[in-house]
């Protein structure tokens, strides 16, 4: 059973998870090249997975057999168990609980496409909407607190597949950066009454700078603070404080944004490691008129140095204009 | 001049750096190997790099010229610069001022070392003592808030030259995770009235099943909730808010338990790519009853993907208490 500990100073909760490695030289530094071998998410090798939890499918096909145009399976090696109590529990002044939760893996696509942008708009819809269906299934276990669903693709992004897919792991707390948002977030509501998100919305429609996809409820930016070069963030224009809220109409033209985003960013940038990650609220409100939903798109370009493991202090070599231009200009 | 820009969801400042890439194409992915050839660091280079801040020398050798034991230099592509007014000014929600600060390279040999361990613990001390002198010179400058002393070895944790070297950065805001710790470490402090990494020194000591290194009045140990594998924390036994306040003595104990814990992880894991960083209290602070310097050691062993990147929430696949067990049985 991985546990839960909290790191008493920071507030910061960490998985120990005790299955995936034992010796010191698991640790020896190599990057793993993704294999090109035997691929476990090809469909015809749906028995090279644990058991399907749901599968987008043409009628009449079993579960577990080909058929299926998403798949969302439990990850093989989870970092959380969903089965078990909590158990709380003290070890002097330090915090700890079971690691209960869940780690599931979104299977994109049962050909082997190597990115989300190999599919055509319709066919990402309904990774999004598979997306949406497993948060509104786990956030009803009353043991878990937040779903965070992401993307990894290269290996130096920690893939550890090339086969196009998601995860999402659910929580029993809510993530720091999640934590450390919303308290932003509300305190900016507190003072000024409004959505921090919407204003930001709004500046950046306005200032035009910045932007990189722009439609009718959906805009792509690079934030003005960026860590990374070319980071980007999609946010809906409308206030939407769950991404699981979302109606078909509204995740159908999400799929349009998401895919043309990160067509600019494959081809500007040739095809770059990446990860995306969306920030939700926690499960535990049932709206908010503070937090807005987001996804925040982080291109893995350059090493992230002492300074900056050492402060929460980025140093970005590309101001967020520069690569909002680029972007545009990507055909 | 760099800026300084506010990300005004999470309260998170970064350097927008503009001096050091412009094209796309500067940051397709691959990781620059250190280079074999010549070193600017190394004795007789001198006047390969920016003119000395300070330099501890042989008498009667002159600054720029061989003869010295330990130098700084400023960064020659500095993320901040030293002169210039803060102008803090607003963009609409947006908060921004000017890159004020300094960035320094603490040489710490003139010989061509790769590690810090390749000396004596005379010269440790040597390295630790300018540390010191460095803090006390910057913080006089009322511009500065916070003074994070760092270092990066090997390419894959950010470095760009091998000969052993350290980095000062100081900045006009207190970064992040410090802000973040001295949070934790107050509230605890308001709560339970005593100083909350006095309790972590003693309860580690007492249990004793994470202590690596342990002498009358330095303690390094792997953290309760260890992010990383292999992370490791150096601090005082004794209550000490600010690293530039240590005395000699002190000073020459840490020299030997710094190189101790180094090799112990250099042995164990192959010498491998590592950062450290020191956390202390900021400037504005003249004593603090409740944060408590500290060393944190990360070797890089593993690929930090999305899940981590996106909800500061960390999985670490070593258990500390294991990951102890092996550094103490090394040697």
């Amino acid at each position: 059973m991985p546990e839960l500990r909290k790191e008493p100073v920071s507030g910061r909760w960490v998985i120990i998870s005790t299955e995936r490695a034992s010796r010191p030289t698991d640790f020896k530094f190599t990057p793993h090249p993704l294999s090109g071998g035997f691929c476990p998410f090809c469909e015809n090798n749906e028995e090279k997975t644990p058991p399907e939890i749901i599968a987008y499918r043409e009628p009449g096909t079993k579960a577990n057999t080909p058929g299926w145009r998403v798949r969302v399976v439990p990850n093989k090696y989870p970092a959380l168990q969903i089965e078990g109590e909590q158990n709380k529990r003290g070890e002097g002044i330090y915090d700890m609980m079971n690691g209960i939760g869940a780690h599931e893996v979104i299977i994109e696509n049962p050909r082997h496409i190597l990115s989300l942008t190999a599919l055509d708009s319709g066919c990402i819809k309904e990774v999004l909407l598979c997306y949406r269906d497993r948060l509104i299934d786990l956030k009803k276990d009353r043991r878990f607190a937040y779903g965070l669903l992401f993307k990894n693709v290269g290996a130096s992004a920690g893939a550890s597949l090339e086969h196009s897919h998601s995860q999402l792991i659910v929580t029993p707390i809510v993530p720091k950066q999640v934590e450390n948002e919303m308290e932003g977030a509300e305190a900016f509501y507190k003072y000024r009454g409004r959505c921090l998100f919407c204003d930001i919305v709004k500046q950046e429609i306005a200032t035009n700078s910045r932007i990189v996809v722009l439609t009718d409820n959906f805009v792509a930016f690079e934030p003005f603070a960026s860590r990374f070069p070319f980071e980007t963030w999609i946010l809906p224009r409308f206030h939407s404080s769950h991404f699981e809220n979302l109606q078909e109409p509204d995740i159908k033209e999400l799929a349009g944004v998401l895919k043309n985003t990160l067509l600019k960013l494959e081809i500007s940038l040739d095809s770059p490691p990446y990860n995306y990650v969306i920030h939700s609220t926690p499960f535990y409100l049932y709206e908010s008129e503070y937090f807005h939903w987001h996804l925040e798109i982080i291109p893995r370009l350059i090493n992230i140095a002492g300074f900056e493991w050492g402060s929460g202090f980025y140093i970005n070599p590309m101001p967020p204009e520069k690569a909002a231009n680029f972007l545009r200009d990507t055909w």
